[in-house]
């Protein structure tokens, strides 16, 4: 766990008290079952429900057990009458505790990074409607292409974002199962209504099958779900990193009063959200593969994945809620030059109408790989002598041939490129709640 | 790709011949919707649809190009009438051919891995059937845990293939996004309708937003697909491994005549088949992470990500479908030692029910802490001098104040450990088609 | 980082305090090196040295500054006479001091790791040294192949550490460089000269070429050496977990007073550390591949890489330095059961010798491929039946024609696999100080 | 193996053929050996020498054994006489052979991706040394800092190649480890001095303990080695990608006549050789990961390995090789664009001159926090409107209160910024047979 990118109400629950007092609840809802099953009286699960955690004496007996759930049962148990402590945990195996408790952690955490996520989506479409109408250079290669709305491109990290949402709503309920079926999953101690009964309290459901535990493809298809989150995340930050280069300059980072780019050169502001996001998401992948090497553990079950799990769940999540938190507000704060990116736009004089003016000379009867050839010819001339393309098709004998000066005037109208967006923005409604946007003036 | 892992028909989806066969297949399309729309005469690309791939002409002008759209379009309208050339690609951008083409592939691949699947699901389903009541040892940490079915193992892999069936759908859905959206995904020079069109024609869906290709998260996930199910397989091939091995040769892979498994030990026979699956698996992982590396791409695209999918689609589908129907043999050839599992359940003398022991103690008002230091302190000499820990219970005096000798016989009866399991196996139905399938007998 | 991971004294290393105190280290270095360069009047830099590490203080500077150099500046400079300030990291870029800093840190890191790394050799030699003429059987695939020497065993795993020792050595180097150049590498603000005095009074090394930091290239090196490190770890664990496995038990774990396997089984005795030490490598792998991201930064550096190092770099030198003290333990902890070994070696009854009566035919004159047939079907038979090879071979006509009863029990002596080992043994003198090691009785 | 980026002579070292003749070369070196050692008549070796790879007969033969050295011995065995055809492989087990051939293979494959790294790190430092004094502007986080020497920042990759180079070294000895040690590493039937004597006449090294085989860390520490100069490559790239930006367009990469950068967009020249490249760095790493996990194999050896080396050692060596050649032709051939460079220093007019300012303030007495402020405040301002900076700095009265017109001049000097790389030049002599390399006029 890394302090700054540790953020409540997440962080909490990843706390040692935490743990214990997920692990208590579980072991009381096993009794409430048991209760409602009629094999034990009344009363028993409510006592122990009671009982204290007690973080440094459970640490105390783990020093002699080696054994950490042995510890807590006995710090629970030296609690107890002896008439409570004898059905305490009877039947189960450590891991229907631990992996149930856990599967409590991951769904509570797992719902508040899809919460963040669906913010960071209708954050991403708020922006984006704002700005259909905003005219930038869409690119290719890093190579001026042709223009395009600034709305757009939002609109498709928005989409992404909400391939995310939907992805993370399948993990949420991979991360959700969780099971009470004995050493060997044979639910010798315990029978499968027991199991069923629990579930049904604690909020999760029972694995079809399970071993000694919680088979381990669930997390290693959550870790890929966060991988991926990261992944989107990271793209979305390459853009806006991309868009505050100095030579682009069309969006950039809000920067605080008394915030410092540099120790040492004053002038300068950085896009570190963006670059901080992009090592995030590294981290994010990392711990992906990890995950998956933990999905082939020998027989019933070894513990080999429980040291991975120690680092890879609370950074992780952590990890990935601190993504989503941060990207909204790098969305919401980003500081758009609308200016800039018509200049942008118009700096290759005339270049991103090529692909126009080649469809207009087909259309005008030229032969398709002729009217490729002589666009282009024209188009490196222009760019290798940084000269004005419009001017030097306008002044071009085989293209006035075929061309009118209208239908040229037609060939560089930029409005061309963003005539058929409505349909694209309608799959984008106003976020719920959100007054009607209105275009940005 | 390895000749050795290409399977038909997977392999020759990936053929040079059948890649640009689908480039045309959606240039046809193309054609069609624009007939269909009523901006192109018809007959168009029927006529279109009659040309000749011819691979070397393609590669020949690829050479002067060093574009292999722009070769392939060459290729094509050389072969055409002026008039049918004209409207040929035009208003396309490569990436709207080349990304719909790979979503054809990418989906027939998914498709053929997902049925081989459903068949491994299937295959161990039955073999897990037949071994309902074959008693073997579960194991956790590698060490012998409780008396356990077979049958239950085996259903934990089954159930574990059924998740990953139904990730793949997920992931049939995921590839099968294409895009025909232009050179910056703003429809500038093809209508949103005509991509709608197309992609009915061609049994895929359209992005919701796209740049100048289909966003590669898309792909991440269904990497990320392919590594669950290697993995699950890695899991599989694990236990068949373990369960081969010399001291506890409770199955083996079929070993056919002929075969060697040694060229100087002529007595070997070796799980192979289980240790190729297992570092098959690994690729995969490593697929997948350059899979996701592909995600953050510049802008509305760079082309970093071609030659990562050069190798990673062909190299991960075919190897993931010869997972599937390898780890398919290899369950159905499995030869099971009932005999020996039933030897090694008893190898240590009745260790395996201390826990069974100790609850029953409790239950007979023992107090939960001691009964487990009794049983431990019992259990781990008995194992130590490897003695007969049975006949240590059956003599000792706390316990026998504490136990009848019938409730120690039931204390020791291993038919405890599968009296549950009937509601396990209901959960997996016998696959369709299959006769009523038999205890093996 | 992970509290139970954790050991000192290289937990404290990563201290915020720590850290903050390398940096006055480097900013005073400058200052000396400044002094002695003739460039400031003496005194300053004990001065400067004189100043305290307020964390609270930097801390609450950098929620105003959003810069963490740009706050410990502050902090110190608020401490400081005016005269003493103005030279105060003058001249210098942040990352001259995070890099030099963390290269501080890195190299002492790696020092303690790379001397325990020593240890574990010694203590796996010393051991190996123990067991030269422990006979146990060798296998391939999991399948008993020939006989061989525990202590060989061993000595692969010693030779493994050994070569990580020399990895280490070079990481060590790697992770050593430094850099004091300035804002874009250009040396700017201050000269070469002074970057390699202060090199030299710090026990680090000048990058040849430096951006405004040390190229990651050097530590994603050293992440993949500790990924090295952890995966001959996870070898070794890997073996004491197959021999701890209840159908070899030919060693296990030392196992505490009071020490508890399971809470529900008190029978178990677990590799534990085994199993963590496997977990643990499958971190230092993901780790790795996010380093490697690293290296490809933008221009003259983008942050990127910081947050990925916040977690890496402590969490990995954290975890590899556990492991190999781990490792350790678990070595000299190790429970090796001579008797069991000898047993497991005669469990097939003859099988291991199938290739020495392969080579005895051919050497007596058999054809080859005949040879191999032979064996290779009275093996099978053998093994099926799981009857006494040895009697099968003495019995068999076609040897009996070949061999002589003297030159077959030759062929099933195990002190044949043993005689040649003196020559490896010798590649691996006593660990120095040692006794001279006698072979256990 | 992707066709387009298998490179002779790489390429035919990872033929079928090439292979299965490597095996012969190692069979024969074993025969040759033991005539030396005595143990053989001369002359067994040079006939055996003489057979033929017959490689259809030799996958024949595997269809009926499942074990491809298995048929090879066969294949080789059936040409000989049986007094030649006895002593052929005897003693020896697969490993041997295939590890061995394979250190063969491998050796030489990193011999060529060597040289190549030595040429690119050459063709780097001449196109350094003619850039010595090319003003540019150096960036971080993708923001103008300060001006620097193009040359400058070329020698930073010459570096890191030359880093690589290194690394090579030692990877070129990691894989140029063999082993002949048979079936379980004991030298059962074949003796330390025959092993050694093989290793002399094949220019390889034995391990110092093998199992049946090599051990796995060797391939592991090479594939890193591989990853490492991918990313070197992939550094590289990212940087002529962004150099090549439209925005930027600093430096360009070769573009052909008749070549296309687009289908529809005839003016695009993309940098996809640099995007190639990021993409290929992205696979080597991916397999790095599937090497790693290739270490920890079960006792004397599994097999699990073998399926992984068949795609990655000839896919990462051939993608290694292909990016080292091409890397070399994208630097050979790159456009640099001088005066474009000068331009792009002179963007923000004069905001890069900010620390210079700053600290002629802090010289000339001014409060070093103060300095920083008032710099910053004059900064942001004009950049915020676009405005000129230096008029600014030369119109205020604080300034100019501090320092004179002179002063001013020399601190918006971008001289200044070049005048200490000699020292760094000098580290890079030029390379062996070149011409002294005059500064581009």
């Amino acid at each position: 766990m890394i302090e700054r990118y540790a953020l409540s109400p997440l962080k909490e629950m990843w706390s040692e008290r935490a743990r214990f007092g997920r692990w208590l609840e579980v072991e009381v809802a096993a009794l409430r079952a048991r209760e409602e099953l009629g094999e034990l009286s009344r009363g028993v699960a409510d006592r122990v429900a009671g009982a204290t955690i007690d973080v440094d004496r459970i640490n105390e007996l783990e020093r002699t057990t080696n054994h950490d759930v042995v510890a807590f049962i006995e710090s629970i148990t030296e609690q107890l009458d002896p008439a409570d402590a004898a059905p305490f945990h009877t039947g189960l195996t450590s891991s229907d505790i631990i992996d149930t408790a856990q599967a409590l952690v991951l769904r509570d955490a797992t719902r508040l990074i899809l919460h963040q996520t669906e913010q960071l989506r209708d954050a991403i479409v708020r922006l984006a409607r704002r700005h259909r109408d905003t005219l930038t250079v869409g690119r290719s290669h890093g190579i001026h292409a042709e223009p395009t709305s600034f709305g757009l491109k939002l609109l498709g990290f928005a989409a992404e974002t909400e391939r995310n949402v939907d992805r993370l709503r399948v993990a949420l309920d991979e991360v959700s199962h969780a099971k009470v079926s004995g050493s060997v999953g044979n639910y010798a101690n315990v029978s499968p209504r027991l199991e069923e009964l629990m579930m049904r309290m604690l909020g999760l459901r029972a694995c079809k099958v399970s071993t000694q535990i919680v088979p381990r493809d669930h997390h290693a298809a959550f870790l890929s779900t966060l991988a991926l989150l990261g992944g989107g995340i990271e793209r979305l930050a390459t853009e806006t990193r991309h868009l505050q280069r100095t030579e682009l300059s069309e969006a950039a980072e809000a920067f605080g009063r008394g915030q410092k780019g540099s120790s040492s050169m004053p002038h300068k502001k950085n896009p570190i959200v963006g670059e901080r996001l992009t090592g995030l998401a590294r981290l994010l992948r990392g711990w992906m593969v990890a995950a998956h090497e933990n999905i082939a553990l020998w027989h019933e079950r070894d513990i080999s994945h429980s040291s991975v799990e120690r680092y890879v769940f609370p950074d992780a999540t952590m990890t990935a809620y601190y993504m989503v938190v941060q990207a909204r507000r790098l969305v919401e704060g980003l500081v758009v030059d609308r200016a800039r990116m018509r200049e942008n736009t118009d700096a290759t004089r005339g270049l991103l109408f090529t692909q126009r003016l080649m469809i207009a000379l087909i259309g005008a009867g030229h032969e398709r790989q002729a009217s490729y050839d002589h666009v282009q010819q024209l188009a490196l001339a222009a760019w290798a002598e940084r000269g004005d393309f419009r001017a030097a098709v306008l002044g071009d004998e085989l293209i006035a041939a075929r061309l009118s000066p209208d239908e040229l005037a037609e060939v560089f109208d930029p409005a061309y490129f963003l005539r058929r967006l409505d349909a694209v923005f309608d799959r984008f409604p106003a976020p719920a709640g959100d007054e009607e946007t209105e275009p940005a003036s």
